[in-house]
């Protein structure tokens, strides 16, 4: 395929790597979403911060649609292309560019891998500690995108807190490396954050210089059974005051079902409704013994059921993958995810009135639950029946949304934890920014993306 | 005094307390940096958020200049009031709103001094560790202006890592209350932390949600003696591999003979060329052991000369005197002050270029050196001769501050690492930000400030 547009492109960038294949296409312009039909003008995967460069500056003069595109795994249509959008792929650029024993820093290409950056972080004896299931798939640039939570938020943060710099293209085509490391810089706006968690729209992240942290401490991994949702806040609260949480989190027996029914081993005899799985740390075996405690404690007070405790990293292993097995375990039954968040405080009041409406709206479909009670983020997973047509599915789940996106701004709570708005967020965005907040995003995006090509139809309503 | 403009305010904000006598416009108009002659048009002291919300929708309306106001510690001139501005002190909004203990934070009003809200968080069994030896006057409003850091940032990070949420009165007249406490919160740009070192550019910051974290371990506070700049480097990396630092603060001899003319008691029998205050966490004296092997090491191999640990609190406070003295005790001579930053890798380096520069350019002046070596934030103070003329010798250091900054430059640091860029750095800042930062920076000020009456003449060139 030839247009004059990927013509004007190719002479601009000589070299660059251009794909227009129909399973290129379709491969590069869809997320795990699923629910848009790709439809990308190209797909161009630069090796440099100067050919992205001149990609955004060829769009700007030809007026381009662009999305930048890591490893699409991301859950909000953030990196979906279906409307002609030439798909900015960060793929080849894919390298760790330094690494500062001093400064303890891990200088990166954005396309690189989350996975490989725990690799190349371990290889150091440091760690970079934001952590999630997708780690395979998932890029950095991707995490930093949407600010990625994950499994470890309760001990380490968000993506944010681990970004000592970045070097990004906006959406004018003009390159800046923001912050570039430094611990301490007052002077002026602080354009890496409002770059982090911006989903592409005001440019392309393309590199980046990772803070780096102490390996974790040597830790246990337990799994608790729990008799329901106020039972997992009290375990939490009452662990979160005896031990380390290196993590814990929480899924319902729906959940269980699922991953046990692709092939993971039942952790106890029977059934129970909650489950959670926490991670401590083990420092001469003082976790241990307090995690016993509070064990026995729980089972004394009614709020714990069963438990197991990991006694090898194997069996830690198989622990945590039924809880990271979850995802992947309804990926077939194409759900519909909610992933929201409130202050932990208003958890309580939140669950109450978010479990009432769901078992009110919901009757007719299977809802998952679990998530990352620590940090006040549940995700919530309504299955498709089978034969149910996907565009009703997804209609009749978005008027619950309506519903559940009030519930949460009564509570003070976000539509999006960690996912990110991207399309799917999008028509509920006003519960949780203002409109004074929406009209100040608009107004930056214009000042970085005058023309508007970066990620159009993003994030913004 | 009373002008249309003001008469206008007062019945837009009706109780709206206003001072206009000249000993306020003097006291209210300037900060520390006592280099501007202080011309506000008047005080206002809002006591809500609503009065503050008028004020600005009023000065919109007037096109009246806004300064918010403080402690007016500042050293930068961000507070500066020198030409016709309403100065809106947070004076009487000093008070505690909330504290949660399930998700450990303190919301306060921005007027709160610093030492308030650590004896606030004190008071619940936490800490909020952002620290610094203003904290009796400083507000936490003012803090988060400039992204404050202090001497606890090398176990803390900054001001902006302990933020939970943000309530502001943006330059449109809006109020905005930004992430309200959410530990996550993927929904669109994030607009508190724009604020959070904008310097009141873009807005007031009237409330805040503030994290609280754990009250520090038991520490230890030891001085040590040292040779030179590269001991004090050499120090920090071995004391760091070896303790669990919470603080690392050096100075030089010069540094330490003024606090001693001030009254403090000499720490050592000898003069030496450097010092620095190490306090470490020392749990079941396991940090003293580790000190005292580091010290030894130090002895032997050279990059130590002397040593004391504090034996009682008492002696800790006297110690960190020594370091917390130092601005006091030059405030007579109106230094002219230099707060750079550059990654750790490069203080060697820097140090060296920075050395060799006040050397050959300021041979007539006194210059002293201090600072937090484990950010890679320096402090250096230039002593005005007596009798020497203080237009003339701002002149004289600027010029030299026009080399720094190319040295900087040249190793990738920053012209303000904590104090902010005001009207002070203001000359300088292109050489930390390029043209395309400082370009997206106004673009991003149009947007939440369209009249310009924020703060205006500070922070952008």
């Amino acid at each position: 395929m030839s247009t004059p547009a990927l013509d004007a492109l190719l002479s601009a960038v000589p070299g660059l790597r251009l794909l227009t294949g129909p399973a290129d296409l379709e491969y590069y312009g869809r997320d795990w979403t699923r629910r848009w039909t790709p439809a990308p003008l190209a797909i161009a995967q630069p090796s440099s911060v100067d050919e992205v460069q001149a990609i955004v500056r060829w769009a700007r003069a030809w007026t381009v649609a662009l999305v930048p595109s890591g490893g699409r795994t991301g859950l909000s249509g953030g990196a979906v292309a279906a409307n002609g959008e030439l798909v900015i792929s960060l793929e080849r650029m894919n390298r760790v560019l330094d690494f500062d024993p001093v400064d303890r820093t891990l200088s990166v290409q954005a396309g690189m891998p989350l996975e490989a950056v725990h690799d190349a972080a371990r290889d150091h004896g440091l760690a970079w500690p934001v952590d999630f299931a997708a780690r395979g798939s998932a890029t950095i640039g991707g995490a930093i995108a949407t600010n990625a939570g994950g499994i470890r938020v309760i001990r380490y943060g968000n993506t944010r807190d681990w970004i000592a710099g970045l070097t990004v293209v906006d959406g004018r085509g003009e390159v800046m490396h923001l912050n570039r490391g430094l611990v301490k810089n007052s002077s002026g706006y602080d354009l890496r954050h409002l770059f982090i968690g911006a989903e592409g729209t005001l440019g392309v992240v393309v590199e980046a210089i990772l803070r780096l942290t102490e390996p974790p401490p040597p830790t246990r991994v337990m799994l608790l059974a729990l008799p329901d949702f106020s039972a997992v806040l009290k375990a939490f609260t009452v662990l979160r005051a005896g031990l380390r949480l290196e993590a814990f989190e929480f899924f319902t027996g729906v959940a269980l079902a699922h991953v046990l029914e692709h092939g993971a081993q039942p952790p106890f005899a029977g059934h129970h409704p909650c489950y959670a799985v926490v991670e401590f740390a083990d420092v001469a075996e003082s976790g241990e013994a307090a995690a016993l405690t509070a064990f026995e404690q729980g089972l004394v007070d009614g709020w714990v059921l069963d438990g197991v405790i990991a006694g090898s990293d194997a069996q830690a292993a198989q622990l945590w993958r039924l809880r990271e097995g979850i995802t992947e375990s309804l990926a077939g039954h194409v759900p519909y995810k909610n992933d929201v968040s409130v202050r932990i405080s208003a958890l309580p009041a939140f669950l109450a009135d978010a479990e009432t409406l769901i078992g009110h709206a919901y009757p007719q479909f299977e809802v998952v639950w679990f998530g990352h009670i620590g940090d006040g983020n549940l995700h919530i997973n309504v299955i498709k029946p089978e034969g149910m047509a996907q565009a009703e599915f997804v209609q009749d789940c978005e008027r619950v949304t309506r519903l559940l996106a009030d519930v949460l701004e009564r509570h003070g709570g976000s539509i999006s934890a960690e996912h990110g708005i991207g399309l799917v967020k999008k028509p509920w965005l006003a519960g949780t920014r203002s409109d004074a907040e929406i009209e100040a995003m608009r107004g930056i995006k214009v000042a970085l993306d005058p023309d508007g090509i970066m990620n159009p139809g993003k994030l913004l309503p």
